[in-house]
């Protein structure tokens, strides 16, 4: 299996591609609109053709570059079927595993961020891998006041979804705003500063509905955006006009 | 061996750190003063305590961690002996073999970016990583023009003592800009815009003489600061003191 982390700086998020040599299956978890044309310059260097984007939720926070992926490599998009979006190719759902070549990826119902968000794990004979999308981050967690979020189901996600997992499996996530790239469970166990320690149930709540986060910049079209697979809504503001015009033409 | 990368989002760049679990010591390549107290407390989470640090060269564009990690930890500095810096404990060189309880990291004299620039190479049974520091970075190199940089001797020392490494060598650069972490030995070798491809020396000294980069915004405080191990000098900018005046407490 080939494996690459790869970082978009504005919006702070890991895209991971994964790939079987055997098939030559080459999947994209999480691409990002800004980042396209470096993902494929970097596939390309690879020898590798792009058959698979596979997203963990609606972001609110960046345009998907699934939509601009799949015109540009004809690849398939996935997502959790229980987003019901017209313009995905897949639906993945707990218990059904995804397949990549030889690689098998099992999809976690993990609601809490958004209702519908699936982190993925690969697990395999030497290490378990955790893609935990915005559910756990790095001594941190998705917010929760938004898309049908809840602290009381990302508390029950992370707790018996991830938390049962090998201490030492490694957790890749969506974000981090530190410069920090992965953890394991081991750790966010015993460190996470909001869920990890033993928190209780109502402590993780009031650290939740604590937060007074500022909403994201570009939500307002990012979720729209999103639900049509990274599709810029006609509303865009002047400064993101470039993207979305790339966007219209690819 | 535990190994984690790490990267600092303003001047984009990335500090390393290796330990060996045997003896508990414990490395850190190339750190940066703003990401100090994060370092810290990765390796208190992991249960590490930090024994050495190792500097590629003397950074233009950040000012290194060195000292007030070194403050804080009673960590060795270990950098290049040809820098001569006395602030540093250690002085490494090429054909002298830098020991990290098991862990062998040979230092590669790698002249160019810096004139006295060295890169370091961990190899193992299983697996050969290159930390190239500013000289080999992804798609690119470093530039050539201050600090006795020169576009001969990058040439020399990318061809003499990285491409001649087995092709899958992993190369952790000191600085990515387009979010992409880590690359191989061969992949340069082929694909690397300015020195890849078979490209003649002739062409990348036209290369490098065109760039027409504009300085480091940090160069008048960092390379001074970064002789002094990371100490900011007095006639640091305003919109800098809150990290100085906190260095001089550390």
């Amino acid at each position: 299996m080939l494996f690459k982390q790869l970082f978009e700086l504005e919006s702070s998020t890991y895209t991971y591609m994964l790939a079987c040599e055997e098939s030559g299956k080459t999947l994209l978890i999480d691409p990002v609109l800004e980042t396209v044309d470096r993902d494929l310059q970097l596939l390309q260097e690879m020898g590798l053709k792009l058959t698979h984007v596979l997203e963990t939720h609606i972001h609110a926070d960046h345009l998907t570059g699934a939509l601009k992926l799949r015109t540009i490599t004809d690849c398939k998009i996935a997502g959790p079927a229980l987003d019901n979006l017209p313009c995905r190719d897949i639906g993945v759902q707990e218990g059904e595993p995804f397949i990549l070549g030889s690689i098998q990826i099992n999809p976690l119902f993990t609601p809490g961020h958004t209702d519908h968000h699936h982190a993925y794990l690969l697990a395999n004979n030497i290490e378990s891998r955790l893609f935990s999308g915005d559910a756990l981050l790095i001594d941190s967690c998705g917010r929760t006041d938004f898309q049908h979020g809840s602290p009381e189901d990302l508390y029950k996600s992370i707790h018996e979804k991830f938390f049962i997992l090998p201490d030492d499996t490694i957790v890749f996530p969506c974000h981090d705003y530190a410069g920090k790239f992965s953890t394991t469970i081991g750790l966010e166990k015993s460190e996470n500063s909001r869920i990890g320690n033993n928190r209780t149930l109502r402590e993780f709540i009031s650290i939740m509905n604590s937060l007074d986060l500022p909403f994201p910049k570009k939500i307002d079209y990012a979720v729209p955006g999103n639900e049509l697979c990274g599709k810029c809504p006609d509303n865009i503001p002047e400064e993101k006009s470039k993207i979305c015009s790339e966007d219209k033409q690819g």
